[in-house]
């Protein structure tokens, strides 16, 4: 199996981290200005490498294997979330390069954009998938000022371009690299995660109505504390969850806001953001059930409880031939150190796998750490991904 | 007993309405603009009346009877809070010029300067009872703006201005008037509420301290979620404060907060703003000791709990003559349609109480709103206010 040149590897996600600098770690949100200097970066390596680039109308840096022949997609996101880390993402589009160089044909690689939601949901990667409509795109705005997508892509250069979409034919598959965002593998003293399966998450806003009131002089029996009713559906959730989840299973409540929010005023509005994860369809819908009946005993109390989906993803198995090319590739050069695992944040990956096979190999993330700018891995870690990374699209492709 | 002008008190009130209007309310902070004017109006007005009024280096307004023999102390505050109701405070102030103008002896009327905190605690009222240092004006700030208090009292007016103070020996006692700001006359179909005592509070901020983490990535087993810790403790408070409070305790969760408040991040630091309030002193600290005991509890989880106060103030007894002043001089007035009831809100009579006995009248609040511009009272039940009031003054001084 060919080698991977690890210090240009390393060089390559050093210059990334020199776009966008923050502390230790990157600031680099889609469509900004060190974000579309991180494109054009990465559309000149690509053809440095023989790959005919281009940078499309929704910001995806693609570079395409000019020869006849079965390909194999690698990539990942070039983004980050606001003042993050240096890996999450870049360690992957880096791998697509260096595998891309080190094959030498059979490797197109993907820049995607947008994947971390700061306009929405996986924009680079579904386009790509030809699943993104335009009127979607006409809608976008960012979630941190509200600039609208169709602005951000005018003032990044890329309004007016075309969109590229796979064709599926070209392709034997999708595999992505990326660090696990989790401390999975370093508890377990692991090097290497070959994913399962991605998670699917469904995704509520529940809102408790009751009446705004003085704190001192309206009596407990006659009042309606909309945060009172909030903490009391936590508790059932909390109570209630354990007993219909799976081994794997995470719920989350990560928002809760009382209206007014004084000291000395009784909430009379209140509302949750509240979301699970599992990689079992069937188990998101039994959780989905099973917190319905939580919200309707809720309604049975003095408050009106509602709830709203704000999203839903579905679960997506990565293939099987997939994931044993990489288990063999993580075998032979890190004995031992491997384990399959699912994967319990969103990837590009669970896109691309509606249109084609995909695969993900994980690295450790030190600490468990990630979205944070301390946020990193070992640069043995990522060597040693990058060429168990490079083994397998081998394998893939020699079998295509 | 002499009757009241009704025509002209309800002029005051509306002279004052319009000092600072907002929608059918006020916004009349303290030592802003129309705070100020407030202030030389209702000088005018005492000065008017006949009365040796000055406005002093807090901003309070205290108009002395200058005639000899005993004098029995009315007042309230002049400011409202930020956006809120016309009659907050200024009902109480304006009850005291009229029975000063109706009874023509031994009437001082006080027009508070700060009840509502924008600044500090009870300024107006503490600083008459003696009880406010010079170094706590020093470090007093605006909780709007954090303008320092000196500087608000120079932009006002009144810096360099002598402080009053009173002089125990010259009051029979304080009397104030108020609007209920809850629900309990209203519907109970009453007219005139006679005040037993003003709750005491204990205020507490109460932090949990995990480990932020990804809420895809982090496995339920080794998270530290202070939000779960936060939602558990306020289930605790629901389930166990019921056996320990007394038949008008009331406790609020007036504040939560999540940190960092993302819907896919496990949130590692949570606050909430816990209080609650009761005539009884002891059963406050029994209250205490049960929060504390769960706060302990709490301690044994994955979560580091720590309560702190904000704030206690002290259950405040009213006179008991003053209560069988105010409720003969009701049922004279409106038979049967008067009640006992504690006050559930702080009030400068809980102050004043301190240095001279106290006693307060409430009228009904129209659906129990306060502190929201479309606070309310019907004009006939602050007239038959007002006349019961001045009876029960004139009964007090008789007395004396």
């Amino acid at each position: 199996m060919p080698a991977i040149d690890a210090a240009r590897l390393l060089a390559d996600l050093h210059a990334l981290r020199a776009i966008g600098t923050y502390k230790t770690g990157v600031h680099r949100p889609t469509y900004g200005a060190d974000d579309v200097r991180s494109r054009h970066w990465l559309a000149e390596r690509l053809t440095q490498a023989g790959l005919l680039t281009e940078i499309d109308g929704i910001g995806n840096v693609i570079g395409r294997d000019p020869c006849p022949g079965s390909k194999l997609l690698l990539g990942s996101h070039l983004e980050t979330q606001n003042h993050a880390g240096w890996l999450d993402g870049a360690m992957g589009v880096a791998f697509g390069l260096e595998v891309a160089r080190t094959l030498g044909r059979g490797i197109d690689v993907a820049g995607w954009a947008d994947e971390e939601g700061h306009f929405g949901s996986f924009l680079g990667s579904r386009s790509y998938a030809g699943l993104l409509p335009e009127a979607e795109i006409d809608g976008c705005k960012s979630v941190d000022d509200g600039t609208p997508l169709r602005t951000a892509l005018a003032n990044a250069g890329f309004a007016g371009k075309p969109r590229l979409t796979a064709d599926p034919a070209r392709y034997r598959g999708y595999l992505e690299a990326h660090i696990e965002q989790g401390g999975t593998l370093e508890d377990a003293g692991q090097k290497i995660g070959v994913v399962t399966a991605i998670v699917g998450s469904h995704r509520f806003r529940i809102v408790f109505e009751g009446q705004q009131n003085h704190a001192g002089t309206t009596r407990m029996a006659v009042r309606r504390d909309a945060g009172v009713a909030l903490i009391k559906l936590g508790a059932a959730i909390e109570d209630r969850f354990p007993s219909v989840v799976g081994p794997r299973t995470v719920w989350t409540t990560g928002r809760i806001v009382l209206d007014p929010g004084a000291p000395s005023i009784v909430p009379g509005r209140a509302e949750m953001l509240f979301q699970f994860r599992d990689t079992d369809q069937a188990r998101l819908f039994a959780l989905e059930a099973e917190l319905k009946t939580l919200v309707e005993q809720a309604n049975q109390g003095p408050c009106r409880v509602t709830i709203a989906h704000i999203g839903r993803s579905v679960p997506r198995q990565m293939d099987d031939g997939f994931q044993t090319a990489l288990e063999r590739a993580a075998e032979r050069h890190a004995p031992g150190s491997h384990q399959r695992m699912p994967s319990g944040a969103g990837h590009d990956a669970q896109i691309m796998a509606e249109v084609m096979p995909a695969g993900m190999l994980f690295v450790p993330s030190i600490g468990g750490v990630s979205h944070h700018y301390s946020e990193d891995t070992n640069e043995a870690d990522i060597v040693l991904g990058c060429q168990v990374f490079a083994d397998a699209a081998a394998t893939i492709l020699a079998a295509s």
